[in-house]
């Protein structure tokens, strides 16, 4: 694998085997990181055009934009690697809007002498994840800091989707009564973030979960289905989003802990290390508020769908407590499913 | 002033005097950065909606996007921070596209144990610095990396703006015979910098040029002076600018260096460093390339605004050797003006 990308990589490796501080500037070595590399990875008319910006014409009346920056420690994990976290992870920010994620922007900060190959494997991810998730590469930026000022690489990608709709996702849409599905089982992109890092050989390896999420989401607008609010279950895992969103809805969420799908291979890692599968990141799972009368046909939608197929109804909305999110266990007994004060995985996206 | 920021920090610096890993998380701390410091900074009703992204109503067909990272060190430096050139560097390049600028993301990467009253400081500054750009940061981000893993602060912004104008400004709209207007004098900004970095004492104080172009640049396209194509003068300085637009646009720029304004304070410093102003880099200052007859408008126009007090004609395009950049000397030799194959100044935005 690492000789297939070696043997493609556009850059002498023989003259630039690592990121030199000059690969960031304004110079030669720049300006052939850019042409080599970069405009040739995310190859596009749009980034084509070399400007300082992408110049974009528009065909929606209304758009979505978000940002995030990527920092995950490995950058290489089993299921992605960073550059699959940064296109998937906007997309998926994007499509939790209910826009059709469209364009992206990409800000590499650099450590000196990574690997050139290292920056070549993970623009690559990123320009399979872009057409997987049907989105292009526009715009961009490197900037190289010296070595032991940095981790290796972080990217920031910012995007832009097209919303087709007049819903109003949001949580103050979400209604008591309203059904809450979860599109699958949970606990896995943290857990193979986890797996690297600690060393630790379970029976069969953990993969992230990581995946755009927008084709799933899509096919459920499309479709007529009346969602309320979407939310995809990234640092502080479903137990924070459900938390986010009882708050901001200013709603009880009640929740059945046996409909919350986690493979045993998650459950054995998270009692490794004492860890709960509902505050682990995941990068390729969301929950939906829906009116119920739509509850059956939504799942129906999600189970013919590759990446919803283990899609649960997990629990309703009350009028209770306002900002309560309550868990009923295995053995029928409720608790609070609390937000946690502090972090329980740094670095996992 | 420092006293001044830090009464108002909205984070009570006794309980959090220092950025946590838990602040990056998506928990407790987590949830307070953003809703006391970033949400109270930024508020607007855009950002207000806190979503995963924000819904933006268009009212342009078309749009310019751009992103830029800000690894500046020092963070603070005469003239301006790395939050007012986060803000002004994205809105620079919307400008150059010939866009009105409009929204901003920001992306917060934070090193662990960085005063939590330096990042409000530099998050009041970008707030600062949106207003007096005219644009809103509508999204954000906020990530934290481990002690030693990061250099404090990291910042990414992306933009759009609005293209009111069916100009085509890019380097292949330049014509021969076209003039090229300078905004100012260049090299203040990379000196401002290095004057920190290298403890250097000038008799007066050499202020960062950082300044948002927007404005300046509009007053020309308003008036409907045929600008060719626009370039801001960032990493690389006046002559890297030169030499990309000669080699994208296949023309010979042609400069005269007495027409090239340098203050007395740069051109010492530089002397002292053994830098070249034509290859410092500038945050407030660009060339155009426009029809000759409109020039003598196009000046009136810059001399009219603030950051254009200084604009000079400074060169002409012509069809000699496609690629190449020439400068007459004080002295009235001719030589070329080449690209640099390395990075002159590291870290300077």
């Amino acid at each position: 694998m690492t000789t297939a990308f070696t043997s493609n990589c556009p850059i002498a490796l023989n003259d630039y085997p690592k990121v030199l501080l000059a690969h960031g500037g304004g110079g030669r070595l720049a300006t052939q990181l850019i042409e080599r590399l970069f405009l040739q990875a995310f190859d596009n008319p749009l980034l084509a055009q070399r400007h300082d910006g992408a110049l974009i014409d528009m065909n929606a009346q209304r758009l979505a934009f978000t940002t995030d920056s990527y920092v995950v420690h490995p950058l290489f994990f089993p299921g992605g690697d960073i550059g699959t976290l940064a296109i998937n992870g906007t997309v998926n920010d994007l499509a939790m809007c209910g826009a059709r994620p469209r364009y992206l922007s990409a800000g590499f900060i650099v450590e000196e002498g990574l690997p050139m190959e290292t920056l070549w494997r993970v623009v690559r991810s990123m320009q399979q994840a872009a057409t997987d998730a049907g989105v292009l590469v526009v715009t961009g930026d490197t900037k190289v800091v010296d070595k032991g000022k940095g981790d290796e690489l972080f990217i920031n990608t910012a995007g832009i989707g097209y919303i087709d709709y007049r819903f109003n996702l949001r949580p103050s849409e979400v209604r008591p009564g309203d059904a809450i599905l979860l599109s699958g089982d949970v606990g896995r992109h943290g857990m193979a973030i986890m797996s690297v890092r600690e060393g630790l050989q379970f029976e069969s390896s953990i993969r992230s979960d990581c995946a755009p999420l927008a084709d799933l989401v899509l096919s459920l607008l499309d479709e007529g289905i009346q969602v309320h609010c979407l939310r995809d279950l990234t640092r502080g895992g479903l137990a924070s989003a459900l938390n986010e969103i009882a708050q901001a809805g200013k709603i009880q969420i009640d929740i059945d802990e046996t409909e919350v799908p986690v493979t045993e291979e998650v459950r054995g890692a998270c009692e490794i290390l004492g860890l709960d599968p509902l505050y682990v990141a995941n990068e390729g799972r969301f929950v939906a508020f829906l009116a119920p009368p739509d509850l059956e046909r939504a799942l129906q939608l999600m189970h013919a769908h590759p990446l919803g197929r283990d899609a649960h109804a997990i629990g309703t909305v009350t009028n209770g407590s306002p900002g309560l999110v309550t868990l009923k266990s295995s053995i029928g007994a409720r608790r609070i499913l609390d937000l946690l004060s502090g972090e329980q995985l740094p670095r996992i996206c």
